[in-house]
């Protein structure tokens, strides 16, 4: 950092794309967000929706985004290749790896899209829920690096705390970046793999878990996101079911105002 | 059909794969199936997983699909590409595309896995709902080809009725093959795509759509849904969010015992 520079902030850090090629970057992972082992999920799939958006033959802004991690993520380098398969009128499907050692080791694929004002109507409801100011930030002690970098206010649904007797899968929290950075997608896209997996909120026991296939629809374009600012967001995230190996989770973010910014979806394998 | 032999159902018709090499097949659109301009995104779907499903290489069964449905599909002929990305020891990932004219026009990636017996919960409630035997089978007048080859008994959220005033974009119907045909993983993911689009149930108005992200998460093994036959499964769907041109909707689909057979999330564009 040169005098009289702005820090950049860890996320930015964590997403910084050295390009190489037309399509092409590297980059490495962030200790920052290092998980149990090697780097958290919303950080990878961040990386790989930046290369889209970083891409010269863009066209409009995230509508949905499926990240598959296939590998574990070895703690270093990687390279991103980011391409589009299909581009129509007004919207786009791409092609996104993260590469190490010329393995791929998460893939995903990206819609984009011209947004237009539309119709439009939310179907779930708000939850009424105590403002983040009056709860508690979420104590960070003997859990790995990344939720450092989220101040989490648990309205329920606690890590390793008593399962709600109504609600036993499910958390609401209020979540922004540590330290506070404005929301953009690539933000919004982390932030969606930012709720635990729902294995340590439901039984609650800490078992081995990966997440396999996250998929985040994007309800909102950029400038709604950008209105949103540095303000906490509301996340809740409930399980469907869990059973042979895997579970699936679901969650709503919310803007403070009451917009629905984003629906996230994932299956999640587990051990035991 | 040769005298003594069973006729082909037309799921298996419209799925049907010639290969022509190795993890490359060729196959052609389905009348039965037509939607209003190109096949029904379900059978489209289901043609790529019967495609991994179909490979040398394959290990384990399905645990996430996610389609995208990149460009109209035409009429007539394709050709069907898959394969596996990265395999590990219990699990895979797939890539697997369908083309026109050497065009990619669906695209999918799958994760299959060996599914173990482990701890299990189902977290959302199986509803109370009148047996299928009970409930008038949908009349398929005015509508495309494809609901045709569907069973649909609707208990509430039928297509272009009354919205229900507390969940004016849910439908709760039960729904089997027409004619029936024992539940298989590749028929789960075709009628995974079955429900209406939800804005032609909460608006309800009929407005040009095309659905441009699929998943499904297929929470029951081979076993589960071979034993599921060839009953009903109650499928329950809603949205959470209309706006800027595109919708979501997410549904549970669950035999008729009660067990949570796929949850599945869409993406949709809709017009105006």
């Amino acid at each position: 950092m040169t005098k009289g520079e702005l820090p950049v902030h860890p996320l930015d850090q964590a997403l910084a794309l050295k390009p190489v090629d037309r399509g092409r970057w590297q980059g490495a992972t962030s200790q920052d967000y290092a998980n149990m082992v090697g780097p958290f999920g919303g950080t990878t799939g961040a990386i790989l929706l930046r290369a889209v958006l970083s891409h010269d033959e863009l066209l409009g802004e995230p509508v949905s985004l499926t990240v598959n991690f296939a590998a574990p993520v070895a703690d270093g380098n990687f390279e991103v290749i980011a391409r589009p398969l299909r581009t129509n009128r007004n919207s786009q499907h791409w092609w996104v790896e993260m590469l190490q050692g010329e393995q791929v080791v998460t893939f995903a694929t990206v819609v984009t899209a011209r947004r237009r004002d539309t119709w439009a109507s939310t179907e779930v409801e708000f939850p009424v829920v105590p403002p983040a100011s009056e709860l508690p930030a979420f104590s960070k002690e003997g859990v790995p690096p990344w939720p450092g970098n989220y101040d989490m206010r648990f309205v329920d649904g606690e890590l390793m705390g008593e399962p709600d007797r109504d609600n036993p899968s499910r958390s609401r929290l209020w979540i922004r970046d540590r330290p506070s950075r404005p929301l953009d997608f690539v933000s919004l896209s982390a932030l969606c793999d930012a709720f635990f997996p729902r294995i340590y909120i439901r039984r609650p026991k800490l078992v081995p878990i990966g997440t396999v296939s996250l998929s985040t629809y994007f309800h909102a374009c950029g400038e709604q996101l950008a209105s949103a600012g540095t303000e906490h967001v509301l996340g809740v995230a409930r399980a469907n079911h869990f059973g042979k190996g895997f579970f699936d989770q679901s969650a709503e973010v919310w803007s403070g105002g009451g917009e629905l910014l984003a629906t996230t979806h994932q299956v999640v394998y587990f051990k035991e």
